[in-house]
């Protein structure tokens, strides 16, 4: 029987993109709320999920720099296993319940984009960079201080798709209010089959459900971010009407769960 | 209503990963023929597939240089589709027919990563060279003379996995022999939802059907290929007991179809 | 002893990025000319060289696929010296007589970034691709024929800094007209120690010399070119006031010497 | 009056490599102590430098996740500046005085390599990987604890040529013994003028006189190191005999200034 859980399947399981879950996760991340035109929101939500319109184009977009392991100290493996992330999140309802979905989302590792799309992240690949943080501050390594700055910014296919800024102003007390919308993604798969290309094999809402999570050295302030317009690309169709706050924290949590919201008919 | 092939599915389907098929492709490559353990083969085939028993482990090693595109001139974006390749093929069975399959493929590109996950092309990422003919020869060009070499290399993680070498003898005069076996591969999708991580939600056996192929400036002579052990990688299991025949040629065919021949249940 | 070109030198010479000249090369390009703002060309010139009153601005753009060899098959680690580039040449005098300046350039391999510098060309580290010929033709791979396009883009640091496009109309028959002008470099080392930034250890106009200069497969047509707004970037202060010839070829020759043309003192 | 420190030099001195020192750093850093083969060191050591009888071959390779900045904020575009950097230290005398030379070092982004070679620094290209210690710890990011264990990995070419592993066992109270052997580098700049390819215009010992340098967050414990064969790659003759202690910190300095050793007659 060959072994593996995403491609490709092997005798021993070694190769393959993932190991099977849990999935370990650490990282530091900015995250930018923002409000984009409500109308090109709404145009990029799938069916099953519908505007909030409380939200008025509420959006975040996040910078990630992630570890990730599996149950065999794969984060010992940086070149194969670390990655970094840029993505979007857009406030909406599903069955009137407030979710966030996320229609653009970019890593620089081919792990981090199969275990994506095997949760309906539809991941391509970029060039993601942010401003670190070190235990040793200076002029090229701002402190966690009232003024410091953090950027972000993601390229893909040689085109810089956004740039984003966060300047703290204090420390995040209260976290409650992390992540209060859960993560709901279109899972879909297509078919190659001549006849059934506009018919997926697989095209269903689902629901990530990542338990365990930690935040810790999480600093709020002012957020900035820029959607340019490039060649090929429609992300900047969300570019920011205002800007909202900004974060700058470090996150931890698991993956071994998908909750399906609903399936569509595929035939 | 969403557009796109593969991910993402967004409102104009500019930004999906890859264009509705058809699909056009041209490259050049490399092709060494080389004979495996027969038991790493064996143990390296999905269900469904048997041993050939004539092979004897015979399986080929290929580099491609390729150059993809739409119906929309993605040709003349070759920063989002131009991609690099590196596969392996092994000689087996399907239902006493003979057949080429695909256990380990490399690209470095994420539009000819999604194209070949719908084709069950199992793909990871790599940085794969291959040296390169040029109209203009030199010591840094080699010419289309008997006697000139051509090498592959693919790295993945950061390691070397395989180095291949052609040394020219004389061009190819009949095509015949080329493709002969059509390449079948195990399409397959996990399923993350807690309790199903060993159920995939797809798991099929399928058949490439590419069609129009051409094959151009065709020379054949010797092969060499090694397959070095990697940490955490398997296909040095498949190391060459001996090689045979090499090939550089020029190659352009379209795919818009698959075809499946085996579904295994999944639930 | 130790041994080496560039760097490093070791005790074998075979860690160092360059083996000794004679270095041998053969590539495809585009060349693309374009007229850019006098006053923007000159401003972008060295003391030494001056305008030329008759070019108006002219200026080509080539976009360069190379392969590199020296002595001892390099062109067989294809991984280590195969490389792509991008530059653009000013039309300027050297007393008097017309030269090409390079004021930018960029490549996505080390190996050719020291040889540049060797040589002053002043590059930098981008992507860069072109669109790519293949005997084996079609909708993919266009023809060398009347109507066919080749596109090349580059980018650095995330930003796209050009687009070019050259649309084939006919065979190049004389090739006489072929880099006419001798390209002149400013060889530029700087000094770290304190007080001394401004100093340089080495600055100097040089001319570069290649030899064994053959042209293949040349066709000529209409050009086109894009040098976008980018931040922290000047290559758009050159942006084209019109196009003219675009050109495909494949070129080969040889490096191994470099005149120098002009001292300047720096201390 | 063209601007810039390093390549290119331009009207307005933003497309520069690097801006005018002073340069600002900080960095996470693991740090590996071995003994390598004597006589290899040796080997390794150019003119000028003598092996330290004390050394006994001591050596230490450190991987580093750099930030990079000038005055003017370039930490908040880290797609142009931040980078990874692994290199190696040996042990020797200069005249009598214990220093560490640098034969071998790799970062991945041309700033940083442009720097390093104002400071003799013989960098090349590499992918350079090291586990990440974040405040939300976990399985996949390890606590600044005994038992905790931090990676790196380097790989050029596409081979891999080193693997370290350090194992933290307790803070480092007392800071005095870091960096306590001043780098000492070959500052090397080849002539390609025919007839001067043995003849370097640049060639001297210079002494690296950082200062402002922090230390924090050290913990000390054990330190591997292994540094494989690879194809045209010297850097396996210093493979580790033996290991000794690893430190995983946080640091920052300052770098404005360079002294110059000896220099070589290069006429």
């Amino acid at each position: 029987m060959l072994k593996g859980f995403n491609y490709p399947l092997t005798p021993k399981g070694m190769s393959t993109l993932n190991p099977l879950p849990p999935w370990y996760y650490s990282a530091d991340f900015l995250s930018i709320e923002f409000w984009a035109d409500p109308a090109a929101v709404r145009a990029t939500l799938p069916d099953g999920l519908d505007p909030d319109p409380a939200a008025d184009g509420h959006a975040t977009a996040l910078f990630y720099d992630w570890q990730f392991s599996g149950s065999k100290e794969e984060f010992l493996d940086p070149a194969r296993y670390q990655y970094r992330e840029f993505f979007i999140l857009l406030d909406s309802l599903f069955e009137g319940r407030p979710v966030a979905y996320c229609p653009y989302i970019f890593v620089d590792n081919d792990a981090a984009l199969a275990r994506g799309w095997s949760q309906g992240y539809p991941k391509r690949l970029g060039a993601i960079f942010q401003t670190r943080y070190y235990a040793a501050t200076g002029k090229a390594g701002p402190a966690l201080a009232a003024g410091a700055k953090f950027a972000g910014t993601i390229s893909a296919g040689g085109q810089r798709l956004a740039e984003g800024l966060v300047t703290l102003k204090k420390p995040v007390k209260d976290l409650a209010g992390f992540s209060e919308r859960p993560v709901v993604n279109l899972l879909h798969y297509p078919r190659l089959a001549a006849g059934m290309h506009g018919k997926p094999a697989i095209h269903q809402l689902v629901e990530n459900v990542p338990h365990d999570v930690k935040i810790e050295q999480a600093w709020a302030g002012e957020g900035n971010l820029a959607l340019p317009v490039c060649k090929g690309e429609e992300l900047s169709d969300l570019a920011p009407r205002r800007c909202g706050k900004g974060i700058r924290a470090s996150m931890a949590y698991i993956v071994d769960d998908l909750k399906t919201l609903k399936q569509f008919a595929v035939d």
